[in-house]
């Protein structure tokens, strides 16, 4: 009875107080899925997320115009550089990488939108207590709502307007802090050590590699 | 530590086992919000569910073709009646209602896509195991796709495709087990006892409760 209290009281939750941005564990692993209201794209990828070293390594398989894609990619914002990487013939490209690195998390610009259980607060392992923030991100011409869970500042969704897509959305899933194989965050030793020259197109940020032709 | 063991275990599912359809508990409250893809209707209720009696009462605040709303309705299906209630002014329309009573629950029929954590299975009080379901409704001409939590069969979100609205989503959130107050499952004192006449277009099923001009 009494870890049932410490179970109900975590998720409704007493120890909480009001939300504030937060930052999420600097290594993360994971799942998420893509889709655009359009429904022009849908993507589920795997992620390593290292905000430490600023990498990032997405492997993707989707749809973008119907016609289903996969892509792995390793992205080191430090060196400004990323790797398109196909493991199974063992072929990479080198390529210059645009854009910040933005770190997991709730930026201090962002305003609370609400505090919500999802699923339920009635019993043990029913419900997950999360914060929605709303805000603009006027240099990416839109709006977003963010979701993060309360203990942990874990990612749940993001949804973001852009003009090309209408709404795209972000649900993230099966995370966990840490790496299980920091090596994947390392480029693959059939990489180039050298640019490839033909890369007219650059990534410009994240949501872009989920709707890049490849 | 052996506290956190047993959260763990909860959250990363030792006690799950292969997820099988489930029925919701009988007597539910909570809220959802309900949004369709074209961006028609967007709406936000409070519910209470009682499956023991086919009751429901939904309090909407939303918007339709860019005209907001309010709308507060108790559905009875035994009795097939509904009552469209304005408490502030104490009317209320008695109407005939058609359409049988869903229960919250995975129908027999729908097929697992999988089983995820939503947040992380890291730390306590950071994730929620839930499984998710697709399925047809033949009758309703469209498919779904359905999350619910694996501990105590919660209804976390649903997805309906339709051909006005495209995709139809709702999520439920601050579900609590239980109805605190039963009376605001009967028709106030206000509402009469006999049918009114003008009731042309009758809701046909749980969606048609959101987009109906009020």
């Amino acid at each position: 009875m009494k870890l049932f209290a410490v179970f109900a009281c975590l998720l409704v939750g007493c120890l909480a107080g009001k939300p504030h941005p937060c930052s999420s564990p600097p290594l993360m692993s994971g799942a998420l899925t893509v889709s655009s209201q359009n429904e022009k794209v849908w993507a589920y990828a795997q992620y390593l997320y290292d905000a430490l070293g600023q990498r990032l390594r997405l492997k993707e398989i989707g749809t973008y115009e119907n016609k289903t894609f996969t892509y792995d990619v390793l992205l080191l914002y430090r060196e400004a550089t990323m790797y398109e990487i196909v493991k199974h013939n063992r072929t990479c490209k080198k390529k210059p990488l645009k854009g910040d690195f933005y770190p997991l998390g709730i930026p201090k610009t962002a305003s609370l939108l609400g505090q919500a259980v999802v699923g339920s607060s009635s019993g043990p392992g029913e419900g997950l207590l999360v914060n929605t923030w709303t805000g603009d991100q006027p240099d990416k011409g839109g709006k977003f709502m963010i979701t993060y869970t309360e203990f942990g500042c874990i990612p749940v969704s993001a949804a973001f307007h852009t003009e090309q897509f209408g709404w795209m959305v972000l649900s993230y899933f099966n995370n966990v802090v840490g790496i299980s194989d920091p090596g994947e965050l390392n480029p693959p030793d059939f990489c180039p050590d050298t640019e490839m020259e033909n890369s007219k197109e650059e990534p410009a940020d994240f949501l872009s590699l989920f709707f890049k032709k490849h």
